[in-house]
């Protein structure tokens, strides 16, 4: 389809976060578009250093499209979201809402499910954030008890990434709210997802065995 | 110019937040763009209830413009965005760097900074994220100390966020970062956020009075 596109992501991962790399965002909105595109790796073993050029964070995804590079995978997934209807409707209204609900999923959900998530990781189970996050769930499970999807009735680069933030199983498991674990059931029942998915793990898996082998 | 923008905000807040109540970015963004603008009001009192259809947590700002009703102050800022060139460069390169630091002033700063100050508000001044705030900021200030403008060499919307991002006291005030409070100090300065500034102040000024005259 004359794309030029390019999924960077790291070399190597230890197991915890296959799966979860911020990477899939891209493979998972590139595929649901049938946009063709390559990946290419950083060395995630001296991250601090190897690519501050290109990600001043030092992390990853970042994107390259032609001439050019960005970084942010929600902003990378608002880029390829400007290349396809399917990811983003291309009238003014489902533009504008398909933007406020990936900027919701980024700036006001997974605010509080990643600092909460971090404390936890810590070693403080419940922390201070547990009252905020449980609030901005419930909202969540409200909105979602109302509607199959976030914009027009129909799959949008939001769904994608509101479910990938919201789909963690730590954050998944806590209190008992149907309507949002249906909604992450439907998003991750998706064949991009699941082809994202796994072709991220089968990465990570290829980097193990050649680390056997050197 | 044409232009029918609503910007929401609250009728009235407590004295702490003024001067940053987030109705403060789609001022400042439509004061340097030159896009005139109405402002209206949803009641503060009741704000887990009032608005909810407009904004599902119950936050300001929103936008409408016409038909339009968007939220989040970062989807509203983008939106603007791409109604001026001052906002947004038209270019795609520009315009892919401008939302990969929008959604970087978004999602790897203030996702630091909010739920860090959130924490130290409720008591825990040095709290479990503040090896991670710090790092963070470290990155920007390493950032800003080789440019004046995150992108393009002039200002765009990504130094808009970034600014009211950093520019809270308790932010500012953190170890000695001299290009960031340079960069801070360069955006407060600018007539279109002092306009902003002083408009907000004001408008939260003439509700005390009206609260008086009640």
């Amino acid at each position: 389809m004359g794309e030029n596109l390019t999924i960077w992501t790291y070399d190597w991962v230890p197991e915890g976060p296959r799966g979860f790399v911020r990477d899939l965002r891209l493979r998972w909105g590139a595929e649901e578009a049938g946009l063709s595109y390559d990946v290419d790796t950083v060395p995630f073993e001296d991250r601090p250093r190897s690519h501050l050029d290109r990600q001043p964070f030092g992390q990853v995804p970042f994107l390259t499209d032609g001439e050019i590079t960005i970084f942010e995978s929600g902003a990378c997934l608002l880029h390829l979201a400007r290349k396809s209807d399917i990811l983003m409707p291309s009238n003014a209204s489902g533009e504008a809402e398909t933007l406020q609900w990936v900027v919701a999923a980024l700036n006001s959900i997974e605010m509080v499910t990643v600092p909460w998530w971090f404390l936890r990781l810590s070693g403080d189970r419940e922390n201070g954030l547990s009252g905020w996050l449980d609030s901005r769930l419930a909202h969540v499970e409200a909105i979602l008890s109302e509607r199959e999807w976030l914009v027009e009735d129909r799959f949008t680069a939001a769904d994608l990434i509101m479910a990938d933030v919201l789909r963690v199983p730590e954050i998944r498991a806590r209190g008992d709210r149907p309507a949002t674990e249906a909604y992450i059931q439907r998003l991750v029942a998706r064949t991009a997802f699941k082809k994202a998915q796994a072709d991220q793990l089968a990465h990570f898996a290829a980097a193990d065995e050649s680390r056997v082998r050197r």
